[in-house]
């Protein structure tokens, strides 16, 4: 479902560390006969692509193409990897493969207005393929946070404030369901810091995980959850519970920033549930979440 | 040699995938009795460290944090991931360790004007860590860019514009060297895109590297090599003359980013070999070549 301008992409995106979604790629090279807009056609009608991924240089016809690409992007997500940003880039890219690159920022108002994802680097094109391959898109941009450590807490509002995100407020009577099992001196809020709780009360951590999350989840359209991979058990129940949550909540989007010496076996072991996922940090998780806000809002969902 | 507000990062940077250099810790917690300037002092005496690495929600007496900051950070390199960026960062902070977070704004300035390096995700404080323990500081911004693909030419140079680096202009005899084993078709410049000339020489793709490298190398202080790594051999050999270059240059940095199947058992390799290291992306890669940078402008080596 891949859709490139160069073999690199080929190359890295086909082998993205635990991706094995990339099913389908065409590399355009200098595309003197076929072009983008031709690409876009040829995956729209091919019911096995749900997602499609550009590298784009720089094209000929950019209307033709912002005009299929806003079509196309009603029924898959486009996610966009736009370079040659500055004029030595631009240089660069036409000795490459003689695109006409023209002004960044006339780009970056033409895709957002065809309904394109446009990601930055590398990282955050991987990371927004495995997004819409494996998460619903979001009815709003209300954030829950269920965290064993209290500085990821804080770094994740950090980290959702960046992305244009709501921390969600969940009603006092949510609130207090976890307050109960949390020691008196700690004013429970979102993020849930459950550590406390842990050590209080006889819960397991993925128990207080599991109370933590019912304690929000009617005030949110997505739960990130930060828990420490530190043995196999925890993976497995904490993936466990992820993945029932995701069942009886299809149209939230549940995720993880993993974090321990197990935290690459736990990133694999969730998105092999095929509906969650792991990120490497609250940052990157942020800014994943935020595109399928934006998405599911360009596409009249909320 | 990190110094911390919380367990998160005892757990989650002690544990960085790949990263075996971090020895020593502090988890001040809520510093009811130390605090981070008497943390700082201890591993300025600890001819063990290297490296001090700082997770900072906030603190009480930020003058003279900052005053013995400025002191150590001319004998070695402190990075500080400092959180509580926003208004309800900042109350999440001080219910979490009870510090006083303070201007966002205020921190920025005080820490550069430091010497500090400031982070702003958890994968960045990962990778200046390993940066500073395995590169040379360098002397300058100007950076060449050897690659097996175009594209990320043009990736490459986006990404040192962001950061605020240089692509070197190489003087035109440099050039010439690699033009001679190019195709005529070529406009050969910096970055320094190999394929062509492995397509038509004889040469292997790790000779074409190295003869890209001797092409740019008297012109720059850093060279990001992009390579594919799709079979052992490349990646040994690749390894082995990225190794031999650092040896033969000590005060220019060498880095990597391997793309393909083996990607990560060739930054594996790489970090290995305890002189050069890899990034997941040009981006990455940029980010910290111009910490470097900084940090060797602080001490007033260029």
């Amino acid at each position: 479902m891949t859709k490139v301008h160069s073999s690199y992409f080929r190359d890295s995106i086909l082998d993205y560390p635990g991706l094995t979604l990339v099913g389908k790629g065409i590399d355009l090279g200098n595309g003197c006969d076929v072009d983008f807009a031709d690409g876009l056609e040829y995956f729209e009608q091919d019911n096995d692509v749900k997602v499609v991924a550009l590298h784009v240089e720089g094209m000929r016809d950019a209307r033709r193409f912002l005009s299929v690409a806003n079509r196309v992007a009603h029924s898959k997500p486009i996610v966009a990897l736009k370079t040659g940003r500055s004029g030595l880039a631009a240089e660069a890219a036409q000795s490459h493969t003689g695109s006409l690159v023209g002004k960044d920022e006339v780009w970056e108002v033409a895709l957002k207005q065809s309904g394109i994802t446009r990601v930055n680097d590398i990282d955050e094109l991987g990371d927004m393929v495995k997004a819409f391959s494996l998460l619903p898109l979001l009815k709003g941009k209300r954030i829950g946070v269920v965290t064993h450590t209290g500085a990821c807490g804080v770094i994740s509002i950090d980290a959702c404030q960046k992305s244009g995100l709501e921390i969600a407020r969940p009603s006092s009577i949510a609130m207090k369901q976890f307050s109960a099992v949390s020691p008196p001196w700690l004013a429970v809020s979102n993020p849930v810091d459950t550590w406390p709780a842990i050590m209080v009360s006889k819960q397991s951590p993925t128990e207080a995980m599991a109370e933590a999350a019912r304690a929000v989840i009617n005030d949110v359209d997505a739960v990130l959850f930060v828990w420490l991979a530190t043995c196999q058990q925890w993976c497995d129940e904490h993936s466990q519970l992820m993945m029932e949550l995701a069942n009886s909540c299809p149209d939230k989007a549940f995720i993880a920033h993993p974090y321990g010496p197990l935290a690459h076996e736990a990133a694999a072991k969730l998105e092999k549930t095929g509906k969650t996922m792991a990120f490497s940090s609250p940052d990157r998780a942020a800014r994943a979440l935020s595109h399928l806000a934006d998405y599911s809002h360009f596409l009249g969902c909320f």
